[in-house]
């Protein structure tokens, strides 16, 4: 089933069940509330939502309306846990090797994850807002995962069986803030501002064929001010899946219900795929032998981000954002 | 005012109001069933607990029974931010002094700071359950505060208008795991487990005189295995007030109601004071010319960290939490 959160004025909105076309929606407000509510207490409250998800693509629902992207929080708009990896190393390398540092061969071994702000998510269509085009600004084109409880020291396998839903997010970062915070060694604070959801989570079985091996087997489509910029397999060059990424977080704590993992840029090796931020692109260029010359992101640009299925529809909806100074 | 929350088996458990001599309490059900429902609403809810916050304090409360801090949970069970800083430089200088390594300038003039999980807070008296002592388990006393919303771009003064409660918190580290973490500078991810609570959170008033320059002046006192180990003023040494805390956050995002700001270890550079967590100690052991010789905690170790005002009455209740092997 298709999940998604209507901004209502609340903080965090209104659950609603989406049509598998993206066409209609239902409140699911006789079900539970809100979608934390509905990840607290899963085993009892998906099996109301995936009824009415049924009544709704048959088009029987009795309350249904036109499905709205720009009326989507995201889908939590708050959380208790937004962690994201760099689960794509070919990224992390490509990265490095053009700041002209070697990375640590355990990269390979060890996810890298930072744990990031989940208290004010941003809906698919809400702007980027910033004050200074100067901290280079760039999106992140991931895929993300929000789960059920997951215990202490619990092993990939029952990890996995913790995931409820599966989404896109756009990991909004400021990358002229990044290596001073790197340095500190304590993380990514105000190099990563308020980040972006797709307007729809989705149960791993509406993924069907294309969810397996913890991974997610379809491309991510990035698009810059209405420029195709990338669109690689986030099957592929995986090289943690979310199986072994929930695992990782656990090692030394329980996570709970509503927590969001990403993937970290989606990148393939293969260079004719794009990139899904801006950094990698500027990192090929100086690999290349000259000085970046994509420039980050400006005021009033737009991003795009979706993925489509086999049959060419979009899965998520669009995240869909434009970038707008502080005002 | 007091305020805490009463274990209840649900995720979030039930608002109380706790008299100011921590001996009776009463459920603020009627107001608001929960802290975070009090901080998303405080301006018409904050005033309704202080009416009912009076009548308890006289003894006039309907429906008052005794507080038992065991049956405390955190007082946000799981919050949507929780970031944690070094503001006692000192602190910072020992231990990187310990390692041989030299601290930056700039970490006087800029905070340090990472972002902590906040899904899972434990209780006041909730064990520290952990899988190796070979971790090296330590505890951290430390002064937070919890936010109303504050917006991006805001000033210290703006930043401290919105402390809406301030609290004590035992920020479990994991030390041999920190090292490998600091090198990836991606920060803090399983070297830092859950972090636990004092069983109350008070309002900035209810400090008096010992809430001023937008920090707390009172001794933070660490007892462990049943010794003193530490008694250092949190109003001294602390190089960034909580106003100026809150702003780093703030610099480039929003910061929503319920976000928990941590000062870090408190520390003086005065070191007949004690400490509040054995790394520095062991600091200033290994800065002594010797190997340290304080070993970290060990399963069966307890902790009590507790804060007392200049009568000599317990401010928040005490974190009183024993390290337990996870079964």
């Amino acid at each position: 089933m298709k999940l998604a959160t209507l901004r209502d004025g609340s903080r965090d909105g209104q659950l609603m069940v989406v049509a598998r076309d993206l066409k209609t929606a239902q409140l699911a407000d006789g079900i539970a509330p809100t979608l934390q509510a509905a990840l607290d207490d899963w085993a009892f409250i998906a099996p109301q939502l995936e009824d009415l998800s049924s009544l709704l693509n048959a088009g029987r629902a009795g309350r249904s309306f036109d499905f709205d992207p720009a009326q989507c929080m995201a889908p939590l708009p708050r959380a208790c846990q937004w962690v994201d990896a760099s689960a794509y190393v070919n990224h992390v390398e490509l990265v490095r090797r053009a700041r002209g540092v070697e990375m640590p061969a355990s990269f390979w071994e060890e996810p890298l994850m930072y744990q990031g702000g989940s208290d004010d998510f941003l809906g698919a269509m809400d702007d980027i807002v910033l004050a200074h085009e100067e901290w280079g600004i760039d999106f992140e084109a991931e895929v993300a995962v929000i789960t059920g409880d997951v215990r202490m020291g619990a092993t990939p396998d029952q990890a996995l069986a913790q995931v409820r839903l599966v989404t896109l997010v756009n990991d909004v970062s400021l990358r002229n803030l990044i290596p001073a915070e790197l340095a500190k060694g304590f993380g990514f604070l105000q190099s990563k501002p308020a980040t972006a959801f797709a307007p729809v989570a989705v149960t791993p079985d509406e993924l069907g064929e294309a969810w397996r091996q913890a991974k997610l087997h379809l491309p991510l489509r990035s698009t810059w001010n209405g420029a195709l910029v990338g669109q690689p397999q986030a099957g592929e060059d995986m090289v943690f899946n979310f199986a072994q990424l929930i695992a990782h977080l656990c090692k030394t704590r329980n996570a709970r219900a509503g927590t969001v993992v990403g993937s970290g840029t989606v990148s393939n090796k293969d260079p004719k795929r794009g990139y899904s931020c801006i950094a990698e692109k500027r990192s090929l260029e100086t690999i290349a032998g000259a000085e970046p010359v994509t420039e980050f992101m400006r005021f009033g640009d737009t991003i795009r981000i979706e993925m489509l299925d086999k049959a060419g529809k979009s899965v998520f909806g669009a995240i869909e954002q434009t970038i707008k100074r502080l005002g």
